[in-house]
C-alpha cells in the first residue's frame, strides 16, 4: 500500500464545486423548514461557500442556479467570489418552474414550450461568459405521470433538436453536460432517464457535450462505479453530482449512506483518469440540507469525499492487479477492502495542518463566530429556495 | 364465471371516500403548479367531492385533514356535506408542517413536542364527535434523516406511549388506524416503515386500533395483496389509501401504474371479507392530481376501482378453487386471468344508467359546466394546498 | 378505435421464436422439478415446439441453444424442424457452464480463456450457416461478485476485442445481438449490465451488430417501454427476449406478471417500427417453466403476446396524438386505456378459426393426446436441461 | 470513544455459527462449479468449521442441515465436533427438495404432503435431541409463481396450523425459529414473506417461537436495522443469517457489499441487548462460495463479523445521547460515523495473538497445509452439496 506521503500530491489536487442552492432553504414535497441566517442573495451564498473552501482547501468554485442566482451584474458577482478566494462554476439551467413548463420544456410537443426553454440556455450560455464559466448543465424535469400521456419517441426527437441549437451556442473551451434521472418530479417517464440516454444525446451532439452523472438518480440496485469506468472509458464523463441515497433521489450528505459505494467510485475514477487537474471531470456536490445545518453541512461533505479519495489513492492497485490476474477472488477483495479499512482521518488532519488549515474543519467552524454572525445579519429580507 | 347481474348487488354497496386535499393544489418539492379553479376553503372542497358522487354513486364520504380543514364551525360543514349528498370521513391529522416537528412528533425524543402532537390528536378526537366520523388515521412524518440521528428504539418507545394516551380518549365507536411508509420526508428511517411496525403497535393499543395499507407506500416488488390477506387474517385491516406508483410514492391515480395489482388487491379484500356494508375496512383515495385536473382525476379514480373491483367479483372462485385443489398451475391462473381479461365497462355503463346515473361519468363531467363554473367563481382568495 | 378487422393483417404477420430450452427441465439453485415427457434430444424439442405452433400459428421458429443443442447433423436437424412446419432461429452461444468460464468468458482477463469463448463463438457461427439462422445471440455471464475482484474496465477492453474478432465472422445476412443483464449469476457487477453498454459497444462493431433486450433484465422499476423506443429509434433493437418477472430474472409467463407493462412494450414496438414482416426485431421468449407444464407454458405465452399484440393495435393513435397534442392528460391516458381495457380474446378466438387454427388452443392442447403420448413414448434416456 | 481495552471482554464473548452447508458445493442455476477438497460428509464439514474455529476463535458451532447432514449416529458426530474442539448448533429443515414439495410444504393445500413435512420436523426435534441442539430453524421455500396459482390465505392457516404442531413437540431449552424471506424460489407470493408475518406467527405460537432473520432477504432498500430493533424490542428476535447482497439473495460474504450496515445492524444488536452471553440471539452465517475458496471464504467471513462488532462496540454512547438529546443532526451523525470509520485491524491482531490466536488468521490459513492436504486426502467419493 502507498504510504500518505506519497498521496498529498494528488489529495491537493482535489476541487469541489458547491452549489449555491444547498445553502438556500430546501425541503420535500412535505415541508420546507426555515433555518436562521440563510443566504438571501447569491452574495450571500457565495460568502457561505468561500466559508466552507476556507476551512477545508477543498472547494475553489461555486456552482450557479438560473434564475434562482440571476443577478444584475455577473460580473460583480464574479469580482465578490474572487475577493473571498472562489470562483464561479457551472452554470445550471431551470425549465421546471414556470407555469409553460407544466408538461416539459426541451422536449415538450409544442414548439413554442421549446423555443422558450433554448432562449433560456442560451441566456444561461451568455451568464457563462459573464461568470467565466466552462460548463453549462442541463437537468431536465422533462416527463409524464400517465402511460400515453404524451408520445416519448416525439419527445426525445424534439429534446434532440433542442439540444442541438443549444449546442450550437456553446462556445470554446465550454462544454454542455447533460444530466440523467430515472425519475422524479415525473412518475412514468423521464426523458433522459439513464445514462444510456445522456450518452446518445451527446454523443450525437460533438465533442463538447458530456454526461453528468447524479449519484442519486439511479435505479435501486444500480452499480454506479461500473456507469463510471464505462463513461470514462467512452470519454463522455463530464461531471458529478455527489449525494447519497437510501431510497431514491434523497440528496443526503455524500458519503452518508453508503461510504463504500463513495470509494468504489472513486477507485473507478482515479484508475480511469477522472481525478486530478486537467483530468476535464468536474466534482460537484448536489445536495439539501433539510434538517441540518448548511454550511456545515457542506464542510462534512467535502470532507467525506476527502476523505474517501484518500483510501482510494491508498490502493495498492500493483498488488491488486497481481491478485486479479491470478483470479485470487479473496485476494483481490482483500487488497481492494484493506484500502478501504484504512482510517485515514489522523494523517490527513496532519496534513491540513501543514497547509495552514485546521486540522478539524468541522471543529474549526464550530468555534467560529460564522453562524452566529450572519444569524444575527441576515434578518429580514426573502430568504433563498428553491423557489427563488 | 358469475354473471353481471350477479355481482350488482355487491357493486352496489361499493364506497369510496375522497380526500378533501385532492382538490387542492399538490405537486413536487420542485414546483406545485396551480390550477383554475381550486377550492379556497373546506366547503368548496367537500362541494367538489360531491360532485364526483353525483356523478358516479360510488363515493359518499370525504375525508378531512386537520389543520388544512379546520373550520370554525364543524356541525356547519357536516349541514353542509349533507345538504350536497355526502358525510364527512375519517379526520386524518397532520404532524409534519409545524416548526416543532422537524426532528419528528409523536415519537420526538423531547416529551414537550410529544405532548403537542399528543395534545393535536385528541383535539382531532374531539372533531370527530363534530363531524361524526369513526376512523382517526394516523401518518407520521418522523423519522430520521442520517444514521445515528436519533435512537430508533428509544423513538418505538416514544411513540407506543403517545398512541397509548391518544388511543385513550377514542370513543365508542371509533377507531385509530395507523398508517405505515416505507420512506418520505425522512430519508434513513421512518419510525412505522411497514405493517408489521404498524401492527405490532396497534395490537398493543387494542381492539379500536387497526392499520391503513397506503398501497404507495412499500420497498420496490413488495407483493401488497399479500399484506391485505395477512391483515384481514389477523383482523387489523382498518383503511386503505389506494393510490398508484411506478417508482415510489408517486400518488398516481389509483389504477393508472398496475391495473393488475388493484385487481389482485380487490381480490383478496373480497376474499378476506374485507369488501361490502359491514365489512369495517374503510376504502380510501389519496392522491395527488398534480398535472391533471382534479375533479376528472377523482372520477376516473373511483371508476378505476369500480372497474377492478367488478372483475374481481366476477372471479369464477370454484372453477379456480377446484384447479387449485388440483394443483394445476395453468388452469388456476388461467381462470384468474379471465376474470382480469373481462371488459366490464359495457355492462358498468348500462347498470350506471338504470340506477339514474350518467353512463360515461368523465364524458357527464366534461359536458356539465361544473369546471367552468368554478373556475369562474374561484376568484381571489388563497387555493387549498397542502400548506394550508 | 380501429375495428378488429382493421388489425387482422397486422396480427397475420405475428412471428415468435420458442426457445428450445423452454421445453427441458428447468427450476432454481434450489432444485430442478424434472418433468414427464421432457425431451431427451435437440429432435424432440423441435418436435414440442412445433406442437405449439400448430396449435396458435404463432411460433414459425424454434431457437437453439449451443452446446446444449448441438448434434451431428444440423442439416438433419433442420429438415426434422421443416417437416414439423418450424424453421430453425437465432443461435445462442453459452459460455457459462464450462470450468474454464468460472470467472468469465470473452471478458476473462486472461487470453488463453477468451480464446476459448471466441472459438465457441464462431462455431455457433458455423452452425448458423447450417440451420439457416440470422442470428447470433450473446448473453454473457462473465462478471464478478466481490469489489475488487476484477479490473472492471479492463474487463470491458477485453470484451471489445473478442466481439471484434467474432463480429468479423458475422456472415452476410447475419447478425450478431448483444444481450445485457443487471445480475445473476453474477453478483457485484456484470459486463453487460445495462442497455447503454451493449449499445456502446455494438455500435463499435457496425451495421450487423444490435442489442437484444430480455423483459427481467433490468433493474426493479426501470421503463422498459422506454428502452425500447429509444433503441428502436438509435436503429440498434436487434430482438427480445420475453418474459416476465415481480423479483429478478424470475422467467416466468410473459405477461403473467404485468400485463399492462407488456401492453406498453407494444404499443412503443409498433409505434417505432418494430412490428411485423421486415421489421427487423426478433421476438423470442425465454422463460422457465419450473412448475407448469412446459407445452401448455409456451402456448399460454404466445397467446398472451398476441392478446396484448391485439390490444396494442387496436389503440386509436389518432385521438391519442390529438389528445397529447392538447396536453389533456387525462383524455390521452384514457385513450389509453381504452385499448388495453378490450377484451379481444372473443374475437380472436373467431379468427383464430377463421384461419383454421383451434378457437381455444389450451382447450385443444388439453383435449388432444400430444402429453400422455410424449409421456409414454419419452421413457429412458436423458432428459434435456440447462445441463446439457 | 471507549477505549479498545474496555471492548476485549465484550469481543471475547463473540460466538458465530457456521453453516455445514458453505463447505459443499453451491452455485447458481447457471452452474455449480466444484472445487477440490469439498467435504463428502458431515464429519469432513464439521473438521472444515473446525478449523475456521482454530484459527479465529469466533466459530464455536456448526449448524446442521437434514437431510444434507443425515447421518447414521448423530452421537458420534457430536462426539467428532467434540474432538475437534466446536459443538453442533442450530438443525436447519429442509422441505423443498423433495419431488412432494413442488407447491409447498407446511403451507401446502393437501393435507398429505403437509403430514410428510411436519414429521420432516418432527425428525429433526428428535436429532436436536442428539445433537444437544438448542434451536430449529425453518426456512420454507413454500410460495407460488402465478397469480392464482394458490390460495394465499388457505396457505397461511394451513402453515399456522402445521407450525402448532410442531411447536408442541419443541422441548425444554429448546426454540423454533422461522426465518422469512421475499421470493426465491417461489416468484409470485412465499407463505412467510417479511418478519411481519414471522413475528405474526411465532407470536401465535409461544414463548419458545422467534424470528430468523436473514440479511439478504428483503426487499430493496429495507432499513434492515429497524428490524433489528423492532424484533429485539419485542422479544422476538432468534437468530441471524448473515450473509450480503448487492440485488437479490445473493449469499455473498457477510459485510462485502455493505460494511457500514452490517456495522449499523450490530450497533442496533448491542442496543438492543441481543449481543454476548445469554443474549439468546444466536449470530449463524448463510452464504455460498461459488468461486471463492470455502474455507477461507468463511474465516473472511467471521472477521468481517468481528471487526464490525469491535466498531459497534467502540461507539461513544454517551456523547451520541447528549447529541440526539440536542437534535444536533451532524454531531449525533458523526459521532456515529467516528466509530465506523475507526481502523480495529492492527488493535484486534494484537489482541488475537494475546489469545493464542494468529494475528491474521487469513494469512495463517493460507501458510498452512490445511487446503493442500483436504485436497489431496479428498479424492474419490461425492462432493457435498445442496442436492445432498
Amino acid at each position: 500500500m502507498p504510504s500518505f506521503d506519497q498521496i498529498t500530491d494528488a489529495l491537493a489536487q482535489q476541487a469541489i464545486e458547491l452549489p449555491s442552492w444547498a445553502f438556500g432553504n430546501s425541503g420535500t414535497r412535505f415541508r420546507v423548514f426555515p433555518q436562521a441566517g440563510v443566504p438571501r442573495d447569491p452574495f450571500e451564498k457565495v460568502a457561505d461557500a468561500a466559508e466552507v473552501h476556507r476551512l477545508t482547501g477543498l472547494a475553489p468554485k461555486v456552482a450557479l442556479h438560473i434564475p434562482w442566482d440571476l443577478v444584475d451584474d455577473f460580473a460583480a458577482l464574479r469580482r465578490h467570489a474572487e475577493d473571498h478566494g472562489v470562483a464561479l462554476g457551472t452554470i445550471n439551467s431551470n425549465t421546471f418552474q414556470d407555469e409553460a413548463y407544466k408538461l416539459g420544456s426541451l422536449a415538450h410537443r409544442d414548439a413554442a414550450v421549446r423555443r422558450k426553454a433554448i432562449d433560456h440556455h442560451l441566456r444561461c450560455i451568455e451568464i457563462m461568459g459573464e461568470t467565466g464559466s466552462q460548463d453549462l448543465k442541463i437537468w431536465l424535469a422533462d416527463g409524464t405521470n400517465y402511460p400515453g400521456q404524451d408520445d416519448m419517441r416525439a419527445r426525445q426527437d424534439h429534446l434532440s433538436e433542442s439540444l442541438t441549437e443549444i449546442y450550437a451556442a456553446i462556445g470554446e473551451g465550454q462544454r454542455l453536460v447533460l444530466e440523467y434521472k430515472i425519475f422524479e418530479p415525473a412518475f412514468y417517464h423521464t426523458d433522459v432517464p439513464d445514462w444510456g440516454t445522456s450518452y446518445a444525446q451527446v454523443t450525437a451532439l460533438g465533442d463538447k457535450a458530456f454526461v453528468c452523472l447524479d449519484t442519486g438518480h439511479h435505479a435501486p440496485s444500480t452499480n454506479i462505479e461500473f456507469i463510471v469506468m464505462q463513461l470514462l472509458r467512452l470519454g463522455k464523463l463530464g461531471s458529478f453530482d455527489f449525494n447519497s441515497r437510501f431510497y431514491a433521489d434523497d440528496d443526503l450528505i455524500v458519503g452518508a449512506a453508503d461510504p463504500f459505494q463513495l470509494f468504489r467510485i472513486l477507485v473507478e475514477v482515479i484508475r480511469g483518469g477522472g481525478y486530478g487537474t486537467g483530468s476535464g471531470v468536474a466534482f460537484m456536490l448536489d445536495q439539501c440540507h433539510n434538517i441540518e445545518k448548511k454550511i456545515p453541512g457542506q464542510i462534512r461533505s467535502v470532507l467525506n469525499v476527502q476523505e474517501m479519495t484518500a483510501r482510494a489513492l491508498l490502493l495498492d492497485r500493483k498488488a491488486l492487479d497481481a491478485a486479479q490476474r491470478d483470479g485470487d477472488v479473496l485476494t483481490a477483495n482483500g487488497v481492494f477492502m484493506d484500502a478501504f479499512s484504512t482510517d485515514v482521518r489522523p494523517a490527513l488532519a496532519e496534513w491540513r495542518e501543514s497547509r495552514g488549515l485546521p486540522a478539524d474543519p468541522m471543529a474549526a467552524y464550530a468555534a467560529s463566530d460564522y453562524q452566529s454572525r450572519i444569524e444575527a445579519d441576515r434578518v429580514g429580507g426573502d430568504q433563498a429556495g428553491w423557489g427563488a
